[in-house]
């Protein structure tokens, strides 16, 4: 997922329609699942995880040869703190990266609700907060670090999609692991929602659990090459 | 997904046939999605979509060699617009690889009503019509003609057939994205149906969407080869 | 899916086996799938569905360098008929072929009883009959069959799962397309069963979907290469 | 999947840390997707089947290169025994792989606990037990092991995934096919759990299925190399 030397505007717009696209395939798919589930929520977020599993596939291998494909603030830091952020002035650089993610999970947020003819303004009244869904959002991101870091190149698509499918049923926040998907989410009062009250903590998690990822990774050691294997 | 240089006939036997295998999958599988799913639609949905993105994939791996698996009139006029359409008389091909589309759109159709034992001519009555539902149908189409023009020549069966998955439940009018599919649903009163009257609407916001991800393209400046990856 | 040069006893052994566990797979996940789901045969289907897939991509990623993995006499007969069945006396391991699928299958039927604590011998009373029943196998057949011979090799396995995955819902019958699979069916009355009385018909009608098939393929023409993509 | 050959404290990490996230998995969805059904245990159990296969997928191909991604008693003591267990000291090796991969397990199921504002400690009182579920525990693991034995290197992953997302719903046991995973779930009294006094009926059908694939892995004969195909 390493970014191509590219020109750091075309970077910043793929980043940008990346984030978009993931927020209103997120949140879009949330709305239409929850519509037409007959208030069955499992079947309503086995429509919300392929959907999502499906868009973060396609984003990734579009978008990835031109911007790296983060769609993720944390992310974003994380491959700045290691070094991996090919850039004249990657310190800028990664600035610009994670304000265009967030305005981009603006645009796709509302991109949704104009496409489902609800108030393009809304903030979500979805409570979501304590100690298990503080920990949830660690491991969450802990986990997606984890794979961002050590995925094989032509595998990152398919490992970061398959990893969000399943961690958005096996943690109990169901999965943001990013701050731009917080962000997105903030602003839309239906299934994927999260009220902004209980933004804070769920960065802060993400944050945390992306420091853990870091200290993982140093444990397990060089990744093998895919020669080794 | 460049045609290969095969006789015209061939590759309009390939689209035709490709055209109403679709077309079959997308009506039969709604067919039996609505029969078997006791009135949840979100289960009926999911079936659909497992059902279409399984048969999209299997059909372009397929015939993608023999005429480049459009399937589409408006995959058909961008690729002949970019110039990418490797024929002789590229005009006069296109021309015919959209008739053959529409035949195969309603052939497919009518192939499904036949197995289910339904009457065979039949008109949907199920309205889609309003801003909502043109915005969805324009974006559908944009991000559908971004994938078409942007995939790595190798990986384009798994994220069109991925892309539609998704589209179909993160857009408000489940993604017909394509003009042969409203052809083929105008004629079938059933789950995947659109009412002729509502088709109109449909097809230019599948233009418009098109004509977008053109511009999109362009901004996103030359695909990065698979070398650069 | 072409057999490599291997002792045909071994052959043999590998088609008995992967038959049995293919109709084991069918069977056993239709007696759980009706069990759990609550009387929602959408969400049935759905799970017989996914099951199907993942296991024949499996068998057949597994069995295929063996014997070619057909696990099934239509297409057994088709290979043979197309001189693509590599053996010193090709009619006499044709038809050995289709002996121990038979037996596989009835095998598989049985372990999926015994494992679910089913009486071993029962027959189903599911019929299964009608001009619609009919043209559905003939369709089901004829795109496996043409999914069969023209796959690329090393795709083969994940086009076929994913062809039977599509055809479970967008046929009326939900896709047998395999004498083997009716054989193992017909002695189970579950989820998946066919009553006897209808096997004859739909065995009538995988042939003829077959033949079908077959003259489809050669219109299409000479496969594409893979170099040719 | 055969591991490199890394520092034996590396593989011992990547063992622990593989299972824990592998019981936090199966675990964590179970209780999601228990919470959310309304009651629907097939959707329950699709839910549960698609975080495991998308969890197993990127944990293999993920730590497949660090420990061989065994998570596993019974796929550790077959590979020992067949001396692909590539050690200076191979018993010792074995045993500590195993040790820890038990430890992770009960990390992982409590993680999950933690998580969803569960009591850390608890004990499943969900009986499994009787003849069928033993021999489902045999059927299951003995394809396993054929699985990890015969699969080739590239594909390992997708293909240990798919099979157990297959058996998940085709055996009667659901496939639980690992002492880890049985010692995990014993401690969880949830949707996945295993009452105790089940637990060593399980484990002795597993080894007993184990022993069975090494039988028919020998019948199957040498494994086509790669280059066969």
């Amino acid at each position: 997922m390493s970014a191509a030397a590219r020109p750091l505007g075309r970077q910043l717009f793929a980043e940008g329609l990346g984030t978009a696209a993931l927020l209103c395939a997120v949140i879009g798919s949330g709305i239409m699942a929850e519509r037409l589930s007959a208030g069955n929520n499992g079947v309503a977020l086995l429509a919300n995880t392929l959907a999502t599993v499906f868009a973060l596939y396609v984003l990734i291998e579009l978008l990835g040869p031109l911007s790296g494909a983060h769609f993720n603030p944390v992310v974003t830091l994380v491959l700045w703190s290691k070094g991996l952020f090919a850039q004249e002035a990657p310190a800028r650089a990664a600035t610009l990266f994670i304000v265009v993610q967030l305005l981009g999970a603006v645009a796709g947020a509302w991109l949704a609700h104009a496409m489902f003819d609800m108030s393009i303004l809304q903030f979500s009244t979805k409570l979501r907060t304590g100690a298990g869904q503080w920990l949830a959002e660690a491991i969450a991101t802990a986990g997606l670090i984890l794979v961002v870091l050590r995925a094989p190149a032509g595998k990152a698509a398919a490992m970061v999609a398959c990893y969000i499918g399943a961690a958005y049923w096996f943690t109990a926040s169901t999965s943001f692991a990013n701050p731009a998907a917080v962000m997105g989410r903030m602003l839309s009062d239906s299934f994927a929602g999260i009220a902004p009250v209980s933004a804070p903590g769920f960065v802060l998690s993400q944050v945390a659990g992306a420091l853990v990822a870091l200290g993982i990774d140093t444990m397990l050691g060089k990744q093998a090459t895919p020669g080794d294997r």
